[in-house]
């Protein structure tokens, strides 16, 4: 086994979730060796990479399959959001391939805990089951166009009863994985209470099968210049597009609930994500710095400047992250997402920026082939960047935590008003 | 006029260059609003925009022709450096078509001041007078995929003495513009005594027609998913390719002497151009905080959280930067290139750096649109990138910045010397 | 002559400057090899140096003397602010003799300018003229204890008038210089109309000698562990000071209008002192990391890791600050302090950061040595950082720079306007 | 209780740990409510809090003593250096008088810590005992003025053999606690063997009795200002200091052994107490950017500009280095020192550089208040800056931890050669 588990959290981990991980390294580091693993193109496109079907059978053989679904989940492999956390760090070093391969991909993954906490029991069928099965994928569809979506409430897109049915009008952009053949759902949030006196309860989320009539994908959008086909993120036009009214989740108003109950693993997953794809930019980085073909003025890379110190830094750097991230992950585990409020707002922040530092200082040690596509890195960057405001930009997240920290003024005030002033001041 | 002469060179600037500064400011402004200007696509594939043989019509009209070639050649406008640096600016508010409209455009200035300086009448009457008219285009091929380039010393492409001829053998990539249908001429960098002891005298650099026989043109390279067509960055075989003797410029083995005598004022012209995209970048990025329908939470983006700050830090660093690259083209004013060189560096290091940063602050304000195409930042930053290794990476040229600071410290403990020890230590 | 004009800026220095400069930088160069140079010390206690008016006598007679006081003060020197900004670089190497030996040291400097500018004949003859002659020294009495006074409509020293007199009562702190026994007057701000209205009319400056009844200097505060004995930064209560109404500075209600009067140009003075700071650190550091007796591992610590990368960035970052400052000071010369409030707020903030940041990396490199008082770094690292709120925390000036800003967002989005809207987002 | 246990590592401890937490926390709490805690004074020295001896009698009777000798020593309070750990945390807060209180407080308890491990019995009696009960203090004289000791082969003072005894000649400084009039032992750290051609096998390490015949204390070094009296960081001379030979420690040539064996578990408690430092530092921000007297334009400092985002950051950084410390600790208890030698750099650096950020934004928010002695945090500052070189500059372990993961390179490669190229490269 290459991975390690960190020192810190393994009397944590169970004999079950280690064994697992054991097998999931292997699985991730053979993955690369298939004879065509790479997404084919035709004329430039990418398409879905034909070896996912057959490495979705062999992973599933293995026990490898849908371990993102926590013990709250029936449906799910039974392990803690920090045990999946490390397995989803391993997926982290082959981002192409192997979070899907595991059936364990966004935004799939929140998807399905969306039906399987809310469903109801034909929602689960219909949709729940196949989505498990990995036979089909989903999308999420809440950020609009015209408006401003990290503050969700002015997400303007409406959905209207009309008798039996919704009647869904908008326009939505960034909808990943939507540009995907084999997405057959989207959840689609917006307003079915545009007047509701509280703003957080004019919100809802409806169901709405990919061939519906009314929906019209205008545009792949581009991420720097990469339009990450097949999945893509696009932009999409619903028009008087019509659903029953059993298609709703939770039922009308509820929209916020469950944005909010879809977000706190999801962070998890997305992070140790990141922290395995440093350690793979990293892996890259020592490679090449000790690449006796690279030498420069008679010496390695690594023999120059300031690179070592560069890499001490980011050791530093991915070390603690990935603590940070794990104790957000068990924090979930004992108290829930809600408990755990501060902690995930804090990875959110921080994962990314960890993962963007290291990204450019490995291209920065690639040189010119850093931002090609020679190396994995440059895309890798991109789509990290979009880390940053995905979910909410930092800022949110930052005004949030910062926040919550003052909030503390007030008990450490009354801590220190027991004792004389000096202990306030002095010391 | 838009633009502002900052007030300390202002009395630097000639009444002459004010005009043109004046005019080449109404041209850029309002080279934008042109009914077509985009670049046209057929198939995804960009072109040479249908617009630009109109500009440069337009602007030699103007006088707004071949600015970059300073006082010391007698093809060239007649400006300093330092004046034509403020030009420079302001074409890197419109990167796209500003720098050639004007006939400004890397790599033809380097190769144009490459013959300028050291062809003979016969290779200027070939190549320096097309170019300079704006007839055709050309590259200069340096890097190769094999070794580390970065140490042009390793660059290992043979050019062999046959009778009346040399023939070329190698494997470049990263040629810049060689993509592009009209360019017509590459200055390929190779060793033509790959023996000689004296490290820097083995190189040579031919004049190779686009059109010779032998000269494969692999592939274009991508920038972050950009592949920067139809100018394109491309890998190159050049297999027994086969040139008269008279090719060559200069002569045998003084290679790194033209290549020396190319990078001064080009770095002024980069980076002066990167100044000018940071003003863009920060124009857009304040057009977004102070935009009313982006407002969240109530508020414009510019009454959250840090962006004010960030706003202020982004004038402090481009304000630093510009001053610190006009000084450094006003020394090659007056001391040459050579007599410039601590300065050249610094100004290579840290116009890239603050660029980078004031292009990611403004996409992190534009949220995910500002990765995608709808706006000019997340392209603007796949090319300002490239700037921290192109013509040698950062860590080559801030060590030799910090060496020749250390030579300092001998005459610095000279003076010391003179003065009782406590000085040294003392106040 | 050590200290070289930086070529940007030489055209705009007369000839009798640059005369100046060379006498002043040998002064400087000197000042520090006289015998006993240092203060001396009774009891650990530090007091005024005794070389200190042989010096002031030397440096007179060299004609180095008030050059801080701009060409638009007959009693000055009648440099520009740019002229002397350079002068005050040079006098930042020795910042315990040099500033005070030449009688351009603060807060004398700015009493002078307000005397001068606002001061009433008998005023002047009285505060103005010792100050000048370097007779006496004075302190700025302006910061309070209860308050935050960095918003300086909160200060509450209460200044009543009473028939002929105003009477005084307040408690400040942080008064700088007023620790010296020959400080001999105070200019005093406090509210005279605590009700107007108008939050910047409440406000008046009144002189107040050193010796009048009802002053209690309770206390000099330390900076880090210095109390920076003699002239010291005291607390001072004033309870029931009386002065005559003559002693008023421009009138009631105007103290807002003078302390801006007062505040641009000694900005200048600080920044351009913090430079010559920078300087003297980076010079030190030079000479400990190519001290032979300081090899660790066999090397010199100028060859160990970041040593190198640390001093190029050092050069850049001063160089860079610098010519910002004097890009500000060439704004004075030319618009006024108000023309030029964005570039002052700007050096403010930089010109200290870059210091702190110098210091710092320069005390790393001298290791345990460089916290004590074996080395001028530690006193200066504190003094230094006093500036990053002194006249205001870097985070007011840092907003306002920000809003200055802001404002641009009208006229670029007007511009923007008159193009398809392409154009802003375009290229 | 104020503290909380990081959720990640509380199954880490156990049910005693977690009852001396407890009480250890309630006892620091107070610890400031004595009423004359305060360092008295005479004359404006510092002398020992006359409370200290109070204090500890009520800690050892609480069982709160000794508890940083870890379960490998008999004489321990069993505990792992993880839970001491958190216990070391808490004392940060109140680095004044906590750790001495505890019997915990460096340098004796890395002293402590050489005699346990490699005392003969008649040392331990002698020196281990006394200290044990907190009636003796002791110093370790290792740095050395004229030399760059961060390199601890260059240490030249000389441990000669005469007959039954040592004697040493040396220049020593920075020797902490040297000052304390308790202090009644030094080790002292020397050369018996200069020429051994293994470099790690010329250095002893002997017993040095405080009192003993020609040992002059020259003077206490500062630190930014501050003496720290009365232990105070003092210049020594050995001048022909003896003492018998049975005073060595483990042997001759084993200097290095020691010194290696003793800096393991010091540096998990400097840098737990580091994070308590943080967290107070953190606590009075919060309490300043709240208080209401000290709103500025109408609003609390809090509610200006960047304060909220600093305070977010704040809490990230420090929580990231406390798991990253104890993840330290835990290797160190499961692994040794040796085993968790790269963990123990990184903590090294990184806690220090976290602790000085926190405290300069802490000041920042106090103003001129914050770097004065009204508030801790100007002293904390000073001290915490030390801790840059103290045990080896950062730079020293920057490299190694670089150098460590540099050899991670060659199996990264035996991996990736067992798949085909495009692994290294792709994905």
């Amino acid at each position: 086994m290459v991975y390690k588990i960190p020192s810190l959290v393994e009397s944590l981990v169970s004999d079950r979730a280690k064994k697992l991980i054991e097998l999931l390294d292997d699985f991730v580091e053979n993955v690369s060796s298939m004879p065509n693993w790479e997404k084919e193109k035709t004329d430039g496109r990418q398409v879905v990479p034909n070896v996912i079907e057959e490495l979705k059978k062999k992973a599933r053989k293995l026990g490898l399959w849908n371990l993102f679904l926590s013990k709250d989940y029936k449906e799910g492999a039974g392990l803690t959001n920090l045990e999946y956390g490390l397995m989803a760090e391993i997926t982290g070093k082959c981002l192409r391939l192997a979070p899907e391969a595991i059936n364990c991909s966004a935004p799939d993954t929140g998807n399905m805990e969306v039906f399987a906490k809310y469903g109801t029991p034909e929602q689960k069928a219909r949709w729940l089951t196949p989505l498990l099965e990995g036979k089909i994928r989903s999308a999420f569809a809440m950020t609009e166009k015209a408006v401003a979506s990290s503050d969700a409430t002015n997400i303007s897109t409406s959905i209207i009863r009309d008798g039996d049915h919704y009647i869904i009008n908008g326009h939505k952009w960034w909808i990943s994985g939507s540009g995907d053949p084999r997405c057959k759902v989207f959840l689609v949030m917006g307003k079915s209470d545009p007047n509701n006196k509280n703003k957080h309860r004019q919100q809802s989320i409806v169901i709405v099968p990919a061939d519906t009539e009314g929906i019209t994908i205008v545009r792949p959008l581009t991420i720097f210049g990469y339009d990450d086909a097949p999945e893509g993120h696009c932009e999409i036009i619903f028009k008087n597009v019509r659903v029953p009214k059993q298609n709703i989740i939770l039922g009308e108003g509820r929209g916020f609930e469950v944005i909010q109950g879809r977000l706190g693993p999801g962070r998890i997953h997305h992070c140790m994500r990141s922290i395995g794809a440093c350690e793979r930019a990293l892996d890259l980085m020592l490679l090449r710095v000790t690449d006796p073909s690279r030498k420069t003025f008679g010496r390695l890379l690594a023999e120059h400047g300031t690179i070592v110190a560069d890499i001490a830094r980011m050791r530093i750097e991915i070390d603690q992250a990935r603590l940070l991230v794990l104790n957000a992950a068990h924090m979930i585990d004992k108290k829930g997402a809600k408990g755990a409020m501060k902690e995930i707002g804090m990875i959110k922040v921080i994962a990314p920026a960890v993962l963007l530092n290291v990204l450019d200082r490995s291209i920065q040690a690639h040189g010119a082939a850093g931002v090609s596509d020679d190396f994995p890195l440059a895309a890798m960057y991109a789509a990290a960047r979009t880390l940053r405001f995905a979910d909410g930009p930092d800022e949110v997240h930052i005004q949030q935590i910062g926040k919550l920290e003052l909030k503390r003024a007030v008990e450490i005030g009354k801590n220190a008003e027991k004792r004389p002033r000096k202990i306030v001041s002095k010391l």
